[in-house]
C-alpha cells in the first residue's frame, strides 16, 4: 500500500530512548539525523531496534521553511 | 535564535506552486526531495524562490517511522 | 511495511475536492465520515477516486479528546 | 461552541496510561480503537477515566490516506 | 464539553481568505495576530466572518519554543 | 534566519516539567499561558529555564478555530 505522506526518508535506526508513554527514535538518513517522537507502544509493536532499516515519514503540511 | 524543532534539513528550493491560500515548496536536501505545504503568505513574506538556500524544519512529534 | 501511526481506519473514498495545492478527501469509515486535507499531488500520485478502498491514517499525537 | 476540526468521533474511553508529561488514551469508537497522545495535565484537567463518553477530535490537515 | 487542547486563545476574527479547499483566518488575540489555516468547509460550517468572537485552539504538541 | 511559521508569540518561560522523553513548557504570553510539549532533549539543548525570554512558535496549519 502507498501512503499520501509526501516525505519518506529511508535510513537506519541509530538510537531509541523509551519513556513510559513516548519514545524518541533517531534515524540516520544519508549521514544526517532525523528525530521522531512516537509512542512507546509503536516502538514495541514494530519491534524497533538500533540498526533497523526504516523510513522517517512526514506529511507535507508538517514541514516549515527557514530562510 | 535557536528553535526547539529537532529536524532542520538544509537544502535548496527546487520548485514552488502557489495556490490562493496554500503553497507547495519542494526542497532538494542532499539529493532527495522534501516537500512542504505552507501558506502562500509565508512564501511571499520570505520572498521564497527556486534556488534559495533554506532549511526544511520539522518538529519531532510530526515524524513517523515506517519499517 | 508497517507504519508507527497508531490510527489506521479502513474505509471507502466518498468524495474528493481538488484545489490548486491542497485537496479534501472524504472517507466513509463504518458509516461516519473522516475528512483528510492532503496535497493535490498526493491525490494524483495515488490515483485516488471515489469508491477506492483506503485507510485514513492519523498519528496518535494529533488526536485530541473532547469530554 | 463549535470547533473547526472536521473529525469528531464519539466513543468511550477504554484505557489510559499516564507518563510524567504525556498520557495515552485509547477510545473505543464503534468497535475500533482510536489512540490519542495528549498531555497528562489534560487527562487530569478533564478528569478522564475508563468508561467516559468522549469524542476523539482530529484536524483534517492531520489525516493521511493510505491506498 | 471541554477539549484536551491546552491552548485556547480568545479573540476576534480580523480577516478571512478563502481558497477552493483551504482558508486562512486571522484572529486578533489581545492585540497580536494568530493565523489559522483550516478547510474552507469549516469556515462555511461555522459561518465565520470578520468580527466574530472566537478562540484559536492549539494542541500543546504543536507548539515549538524559539530562544 | 526567518521561519515560515506564521505564529511566533513572544513571552517568558513560567515553568518546565521534564519527563524521560517529553517535556512540558509553559510560556507566559502577555498575561495568558501557552503550553508546549517538546522533547526533553530540546529543553536541554536550548538550556531552557524559567524566566527565559522565548517565542512560542506555531505553524498556521496547526491552529483550529472554535466559535
Amino acid at each position: 500500500m502507498a501512503l499520501s505522506a509526501r516525505n519518506q526518508l529511508r535510513g537506519t535506526v541509530k538510537s531509541i530512548v523509551l519513556g513510559s508513554v513516548m519514545a524518541e527514535v533517531v534515524v540516520d538518513v544519508a549521514g544526517f539525523e532525523v528525530v521522531a517522537a512516537i509512542t512507546r507502544h509503536s516502538v514495541e509493536a514494530l519491534h524497533l531496534k538500533a540498526g533497523d532499516e526504516v523510513a522517517a515519514v512526514i506529511k507535507a503540511t508538517e514541514v516549515m521553511i527557514m530562510k
